[in-house]
């Protein structure tokens, strides 16, 4: 048998394997370890390499997880790959790999759009004045004076500014020899037609490099996220976030409205995300050597109960039927009307919501999701505390909510957590043992699983056998890890030798039930939309996926569970919070601020719990992966295979 | 010599006269009494009386203080005319005389203009509203759900509203079963592209007929007063008025611009004018059995001073060269933004003024003189505590304020009061005895002279001989009245056994050169303003006399001294507090509320102590009435005549 030369970056010297040894056995042989989280079974991804040379030479037997363009640049599965000639190899860090796999945690460098002008997009502008002192030949009053001088800067011809203003004008413009630097709101988005308005007024002329602040917001159940951003350059300066401090009144919407219902309720939970908000703009304004006085202007996403409680408007009427808002599309503030940190003559501009499920935080991701600009049917979802979904293209776009329930958030699942510190977020199960190997986030002992690892859990146990069709777990496998405990059947994922509390840490068949009832709600949104548009789910050319938990999902497990719809790899993307992105647009570009008023306006809501199809389509979703196994081709090849 | 018969209306017999008998003789035969102040001088005209059968058998020697038009309707002077055939007489009431001579100082009833239209001029409206409730099929938010009806009752497309009546919106919708009525301010003059403001919502419908409340309010130097009109109907309800309780740290507007600018001096001003003016709005509303919550427009006029006091915003630039406001178009505010008491979300408009010394109550004075719609040339005055002077037409407007100082107020005058009760407020000087006669507000002793007191008396003694041309006292008369005190040569108006403190009253040359500067001041200031558009001031086919104080000027004696031009009676008319009464027109008429900004605009202000020939023109005018007689051809020939 042919021997080939197998070089490794990494490695000191060559080795020589047989042909049809994989990557892996070759890489042992030189000395170079090659993380295989799945046991070497092709399904984690976590073993891609690079081929720099002799690319022919190796036959990839499969290359789940990896895009035809990582193909394409050489990438290939080191544990599915058989080498039938010389290459060269270089392993790539493995941040680099981790964060090919599941977006990047940490959050990136955001770039200014391409072309994106903020002397043209940017409603807040900064004019440098000198006025011409009064004299008795010239004895115009000092508001007047300084319009005049605004008009001649600016060519805008109508100006008011607030009382408090008004107050300090005359001494400002008298301390440095009449010269000033004015902030000026030169047009709302809700009243184009209104005087422009003077923000603030400060003696001298600032530097220009000076930057002016803004910061987009979106408020989600769980975290609450800031973006400081120079609005002279439309750069995203720093990012911050927390979790929403509403979350010690309740994890999910529903319970928080609940508490915001109750005597003193609503100033409460207004404290809690105000207070959250201000420590998040303290901290931001920080970094950047600035005080929060300095911002300017402020655009706010969330879902609609988060607008309601960041108000104070009762949002009972979101929880009972028929599930109204009590408002959509909010005039603008100001700062001081809502006691957040900036200068309180801050423009506060809260983002238009469509229904009472889907709130400004999908509006916004749709804008910066890019779907309403496509020509292609496109399904984007969100998936947070609630699902929520759009299809749609440039010409139309349907949405609906599904009552996911918060089980992905780690809630009503025994051993479920958020994805913190401790989580186990990525499982592998050998088909054989039934052993499973898993990823725990940070450098901690398993406390629990978060979303991704009980999609991923669960995909891996219908793959291995470990449940059924139905979700039950099958306790006749060969292994002590399935057991009837005490919650009824179950399967036990980190026994309590290796867990942070010293207990097993297991999925029980009521834990899968209730991620059985997530998913099957978030896929019969899908088939519902694509229905009552009368498309197949396939027509969508692009899938973008959304929101906090989006982020982390492992496509392929989530496919296998019937969560996201059976299509190729290559149309899923993940896209971050789309929600504070869609607020960086509409922070930085009035156009696209008024594009979000159109898509939230225009966008056809489709109520499910009023719609009949949807419980036939969750019905039908409530098994593994589906009922009807032809929606899920890939699926079935993957089992008849086995 | 022939006899006639004269009969009077309140005597039991008529009786028998020879032919150039006096009406006052034919009276005390008949045993009436007719009120004769000047002592049969035919100066006061307080002998008013009405013939009401053969007038032509009536000699009238004097019609001084009577119109064209008294004459024509019978009027006459019973210590003037001659009886030449029989006569019918009657007695007017006392109280009507004294209304015909100086303006009346209860306040009238004010009719609503002319052809007014609610509908049309008023922007504030109320609107019922009958909403579908929401269900599964109309999902719409409460919000768009109440624009949608309100567009529909008004037509109105766009609307905005506050966070805090968002708030409640839900709760009142939902109370009556989705009808709700509503206060919507449909425009705003200072942006009539913005949206129409909702300011109220209630639940239920209102009854047609419930009243819908706006005040209209004038701050003086002195005086505040409160109109409350009902809105619907344009009609006034109640007037109420108060002194300022500003007087408490300063007479005037410098002393006041003075403390304001001390620390903390600002806020104390601000909360006494407003504590004023809340005082008002309580007395008001109780008189018609509403609440202050129930006022939903203000509009605000008073002095530049007043409104930059009322407002927080600095003053000072007033005082100072080269005397500039700090602003004299104020934006549209709300209640909440002054702490006065009506709706919080009340519209506040606080009227334009044209410069540091010509503020809004002279705008809107103008306004409602009518004669900013004039062919003629008008003269239109506002003697306060400041002087002010509008010339001009329809086609043109020139504005100037002369500093005359707070003499006529009866400060800087020994003995002087403001026109309370125990100020003499007329005074009648016999020719041959030099003594007294005079006329105390209220029923109390006298306790001092009030401004128009001063003008009567200063005339009185010019004519007498009492004092010379130049203001001098003459101690030569046979009288004891006149002497040498403590401040130089005075006359003794009242000795001290009469007097309320039991002190004399007296004045002194001292006090007299005051009064004396006041005058040439404001007379100056016409003549100023007649030289600068180039016409004589004899041109002004009326004089229109506004301000509290002017309402009580006697004419004829404000003549003889030089304080006015010498112009028939017939051209000068009194108009009383005209500055509230254009913030009334302003308050029920959005069209009015534009000519006030219009007339603002485009009047020309002149500064006088800018002008050189203010200075000569003020010097010539320091004498007794004037060194050039020739201006006061009628005075000249009263002095003739004697």
């Amino acid at each position: 048998m042919a021997e080939h030369i197998v070089k490794f970056d990494i490695a000191s010297e060559a080795v020589s394997v047989p042909t049809g040894a994989l990557i892996t056995e070759a890489a042992e042989k030189a000395g170079v370890e090659i993380n295989q989280p799945c046991g070497g079974q092709g399904r984690c991804g976590r073993c891609a390499i690079l081929v720099t040379d002799g690319d022919a030479n190796i036959r990839r037997r499969s290359t789940l997880r990896l895009s035809a363009n990582d193909v394409k640049s050489g990438y290939a599965l080191a544990c599915q790959s058989v080498i039938e000639g010389d290459v060269e190899i270089t392993i790539p860090p493995q941040e680099k790999i981790e964060r090919r796999l599941t977006t990047d945690r940490t959050v990136g460098k955001v770039a200014v759009p391409a072309g994106y002008d903020p002397q043209k997009g940017q409603s807040i502008r900064r004019v440098k004045v000198k006025l011409s002192p009064p004299s008795m030949d010239d004895q115009t009053d000092d508001w007047s004076r300084l319009q005049r001088a605004l008009r001649k800067e600016t060519g805008i011809t109508a100006f008011q500014t607030s009382l408090d203003l008004m107050r300090e004008m005359g001494t400002i413009l008298r301390k440095n020899d009449w010269q000033a630097t004015a902030t000026v709101n030169t047009k709302s988005w809700d009243c184009p037609d209104c005087p422009a308005e003077l923000l603030d007024l400060q003696p001298g002329h600032f530097a220009d490099d000076e930057p002016l602040w803004g910061v987009s917001i979106d408020i989600g159940t769980t975290t609450v996220s800031v973006w400081l951003v120079n609005l002279l350059s439309g750069e995203v300066k720093t990012q911050v976030a927390e979790y929403n401090q509403q979350i010690s009144r309740g994890e999910d919407v529903i319970s928080r409205i609940i508490v915001a219902g109750k005597e003193g309720g609503s100033e409460k939970m207004r404290d809690l995300v105000v207070g959250t908000i201000n420590d998040l703009l303290i901290r931001a304004t920080k970094r950047v050597k600035t005080s929060p006085n300095a911002i300017f202007k402020a655009t706010i996403s969330g879902n609609s109960t988060m607008m309601h409680l960041l108000l104070g408007v009762p949002a009972s009427s979101i929880r009972l039927s028929p599930f109204v808002t009590a408002v959509n599309h909010i005039p603008t503030l100001k700062a001081t009307d809502l006691g957040l940190m900036m200068n309180p003559r801050a423009i506060v501009d809260c983002l238009p919501g469509v229904a009472s499920y889907v709130g400004a935080d999908i509006s916004a991701g749709v804008l910066s999701s890019g779907m309403a600009n496509s020509e292609d049917v496109v399904l984007f979802l969100d998936v947070g505390t609630n699902g929520e979904t759009v299809l749609g293209s440039k010409d139309w776009l349907v949405t609906c909510a599904c009552s996911a329930g918060p089980a992905f958030e780690g809630s009503g699942v025994l051993n479920g957590m958020r994805a913190t510190k401790g989580a186990i977020e990525e499982v592998w199960i050998n088909d054989e043992t039934f052993e499973p190997t898993f990823r725990v986030i940070g450098a901690s002992k398993p406390k629990g699983m978060c979303g991704s690892g009980l999609i991923s859990l669960l995909a891996e146990m219908f793959l291995t056998g470990v449940v059924d069709k139905g979700g039950k777990v099958n306790t006749k496998n060969a292994t002590e890890r399935t057991r009837d405990g005490e919650h009824g059947a179950e399967y036990v994922i980190v026994w309590g030798a290796e867990t942070e509390s010293g207990e097993d840490i297991v999925i029980t068949n009521v834990d899968i039930d209730n991620l059985l009832r997530a998913k099957a709600a978030i896929y019969a949104g899908f088939a519902v939309l694509a229905e009552n548009v009368g498309i197949p789910l396939e027509m969508a050319e692009q899938v973008l996926i959304g929101g906090s938990f989006g982020k982390y999902i492992n496509v392929e497990k989530a496919i296998e569970i019937g969560l996201l719809p059976d299509l190729p790899w290559e149309r899923f993307q993940f896209l971050g919070n789309t929600s504070v992105q869609g607020a960086y647009l509409a922070l930085i570009d009035y156009e696209a601020r008024n594009r979000i008023k159109e898509i939230a306006a225009n966008m056809t809501y489709v109520e499910l719990s009023a719609d009949n199809k949807f419980y036939d389509a969750f019905m039908s979703a409530m098994f593994l992966p589906h009922t009807d196994m032809s929606l899920f081709p890939s699926v079935a090849k993957m089992m008849e295979e086995k």
